[in-house]
Parts: structure tokens; sequence; C-alpha cells
């Protein structure tokens, strides 16, 4: 596989192309940042960990049958997945009561919500993320309300296995963030990453947060906790060999 | 119907009880408020235009069958209706954007959404009425997902029989939010009022706004707008006889 061209770079990963029409080469940077790129930071390691965490996930996912993007890990902070379409929505499901939603209706983080909810941002850094109602994505023409519902589906079955993998690992996974997007046949496969980056992890005896809250509000070393998080999950770290 | 001790007094309006259990009696005060109260002032007359105004379009409603807590207007700043169970929703009915909506989304005011579309927030000064979705209303237990199913209907309704009434009068019903409550046998009614303070009403010809963002944006003489808005509706303003 040939590494191609540069075809964007995110906050957190670079897509470059390769001699597959339809498989892109992701690299995991070493960036951090957090409150829509307001607050940034350079953690050596970082890339590398995500990579083999998200890896880690996504072929667990496709162990228990959840179609994904995820081809194979290449190197410590390399992938290959599928080129999709990405759908503009930032899926979150919400477990325990965290971050904006607790924030929003003044509920204590931590709180275990009666049912498990899945809220709907627009991935849009310029608009800054706005929540997003189901009738708003419709009028907008940011996705059919079928795929919506395929979409919310697929985040409920995905936070089952999530919730299986990390429980067995001794960790509350209090909510996470999901993209979605559509292949060349037009189907909707689960894409991006699934890190510390993107959920809220927290150990089940002590509550220690073991994800990007580190970062946001400056709780200590966060490549300790990413180190913590791969090795619970079995995984061999680089860095510590 | 006598008027009893003082209920809830609101930021547009006082609730007192009557004489009968199921009775209120609402008086209408002229004061206007924006940004959830930030924005304050003393509009001698706005009272008595919003109950008269609110008035007519009930009856009007009432005639069209839509069901509501209005029963009859008592004096030009007073009215009795039925003592409600307030769902804490605004329910924002928008065929045009603007205010929020198009801050949110970068739409320019006045871009015709492809379709009407019911936006609820949660009416709260506290947290500040933020936007709630479906999901967030059923574990919050703000309301089961068949009331909001059955609000989001009629309000859909009741923008049928108001688009039709403004454009009657040569004026662009852009958006408007309702209140709904449960009476005492549990029936889901419309409530609260609907005035130039709720609603946003251009001039067909001029898109002179004739509504609170004249308040908010400083934009002119209200009570003129507001008169002009009961004057259309075929109603008699006490004022200017
Ligand atoms: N399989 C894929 N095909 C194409 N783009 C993808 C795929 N998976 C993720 N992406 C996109 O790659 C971009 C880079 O990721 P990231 O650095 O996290 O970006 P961002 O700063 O937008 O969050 C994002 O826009 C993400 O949606
Ligand atoms: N039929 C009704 N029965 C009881 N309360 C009502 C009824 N109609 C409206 N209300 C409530 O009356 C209160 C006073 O109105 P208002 O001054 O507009 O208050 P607010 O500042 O909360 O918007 C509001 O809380 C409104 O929801
Ligand atoms: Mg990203
Ligand atoms: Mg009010």
């Amino acid at each position: 596989m040939e590494k191609g061209s540069l075809l964007y770079e995110g906050k957190a990963k670079k897509i470059f192309s390769t001699n597959l029409e339809d498989v892109v080469h992701v690299e995991y940077k070493d960036s951090a940042t957090a409150f829509n790129g307001i607050k940034k930071a350079e953690i050596t390691g970082k890339g590398r960990l995500n990579n083999q965490i998200s890896s880690l996930i996504f072929m667990k996912l496709h162990e228990k049958g959840i179609p994904t993007h995820f081809i194979k890990q290449i190197s410590d902070h390399e992938q290959l997945v599928k080129q999709m379409s990405i759908i503009p929505l930032e899926v979150v499901v919400r477990n325990i009561a965290a971050g904006s939603f607790s924030k929003t209706f003044g509920i204590e983080e931590g709180t275990r919500l009666k049912q498990t909810i899945v809220d709907l941002y627009l991935k849009s850094d310029e608009l800054g993320d706005p929540l997003i109602t189901e009738d708003r994505i419709e009028i907008l023409d940011i996705a059919p309300r079928e795929e919506v519902q395929e979409i919310k589906e697929q985040a409920l079955k995905i936070n089952d296995v999530l919730k299986n993998l990390f429980n067995q690992i001794n960790i509350e996974l209090i909510d996470f963030k999901l993209e979605f997007g559509k292949d060349g046949n037009g189907n909707i496969l689960l894409a991006d990453e699934i890190s510390p980056d993107t959920c809220r992890l927290w150990d089940k005896d002590t509550n220690r947060k073991l994800d990007k809250d580190i970062f946001r509000r400056d709780l200590g070393n966060l490549l300790e906790a990413y180190e913590e998080i791969l090795k619970r999950l079995g995984g061999v770290s680089i860095c510590t060999k």
C-alpha cells in the first residue's frame, strides 16, 4: 500500500490517499485540542496511544458484527481505513451525565441517566458544533430522517459492546462521541476513532478520569492515563517496552 | 367572578385565583423583557394591546376547533382562562429562519425553510431556556414521548390557522412560541398567550417588523407596531378611541 497525498488535516489526524481508490491512510497526530481548538498542546506519544487503542476497539467491534471503516493498523501511529463520505454529525451516546449535558441542566456529573440517550451535534468547527434536533437535521439537508434513525440504532449497539468491553477492565463508560460515514455503495459505517480523546472513561473503584478531561481540566498526566487504558485493553505500549 | 390571591407573577403577566376552582384570572402587565430578563422596560399600553390581540387570536383558534385554555376577555388588560398545569416547554414553530435559529446556523433572517419545523426549548429562566431534544425531554421526565408528539401536532395545526389569519392582513408569520398545559382531566390544551411578544410578524410589503424584535433590537416604536397588529386584526384599540 503506497501513501499518497495529504487529503485533509484535522485537529487529531491526517488523512492521506493510497493507491487503492477506496482506502485512505490515517496518521494520528500528537496534538491535543479542546474547546473547539482554543486550548492546544503537543503531547508526544498521544497519537501512538490513540491509534493503538482505537485499532483494538474497532477490531473488537468487528468481532461483534458491527460494520466499520477500519481495515488494519499499519504502524504504531498509522492505520488504513475505508474512505468514507463523513456525515457531519457528532453522535454522542450518554450513559451517565457529564460535560455539557450536566452543565446545561445543572445535573451533577456522575449521575446515571434513567436511560441511555443519543445526542446529535452538527460537526462544524465554524458553528461551534451546536446541539441539533432531528427536525433541524432534516430541513437543513444534513441527513434524511431514516439515516439518522439508523445511525442512532447503530450507536446504541456500539454502546452495548463498549460498555461490556470497558466493564471487563473495571472502567465506567460515561459517554462517547462517534462519527459515521457512507461508503461508495451508500452503506452507513462507523468511521473516525474511538479513543480516550472521544470517550469519558472513569476507573470504577476510584472514579479517576482516564480520558481527555485530564487535558481539558488540567487534571494531571494524560499519557499515563491513556497508557493505562491501552494496558487494561491488553495492548502493548511500545513506549513502555 | 371574584379575583382572588396572586398565584404567580411572571415577566409579562400576573395570575390570580378566582372563586372557581379551575379558573384563573390573567392580568397583562406593561413590562417588556428580553434576553432572559436582562433587558427590561415599562411600556404603558403594552399589556392592554397584548391582552386584546391574544384574546382575538384565541377566539379565532376556538372557531377553528383548536382547544385552548381561553375563556373570555374581561377588561382591556385582563382575561379568564382555565387553570392549567403548564408543561415546561417553549414550543417554537418556525416557517422562516430568524433569531437564534439564523444565528446558530449562519442562515440569513428571512430565508424560508423548506418545511415548517417545531423546536422545543426547556422553559427555565434559571437554565436560560436551552434547546432540548425529544430524547432529553423523555429521560429528564419533562413529558412523555406521546405528549410531545401531540404537542408538536397541535403546534402545526395552530400554525396553519395563524398563517392564514396573518396572511389575510398582509403579515408574514415568521415564527412563534407556544406553551401547552394539562387541565384537571389530563387534556393537553394550548395555554399562555399569542401576541407580538411571542411571534415574529413582518409586514409583507415592507418587511417591517411588527413584534418584540423592535424592543430587543431598538428598532423604534413598539406600541405603534402592536396597535397596527390589533387594528389589522379588526380589534378596537381603546387608546386610539
Ligand atoms: N474513513 C474516513 N474517511 C474519510 N474521512 C474520515 C474517515 N474517518 C474519519 N474521517 C475524518 O477525518 C478528519 C480528520 O480527523 P480529525 O483530526 O479528528 O478531524 P477534526 O479536527 O475534524 O475532528 C475528520 O474530518 C474525520 O471526520
Ligand atoms: N392557563 C394557565 N394556567 C396556569 N398558568 C398559566 C396559564 N397560562 C399561562 N400560564 C403561566 O403563567 C405564567 C405567567 O406568564 P408570563 O408572565 O408570560 O411568565 P414567564 O415570565 O414565565 O414567561 C407563566 O409561567 C405561564 O406559563
Ligand atoms: Mg476529530
Ligand atoms: Mg411568558
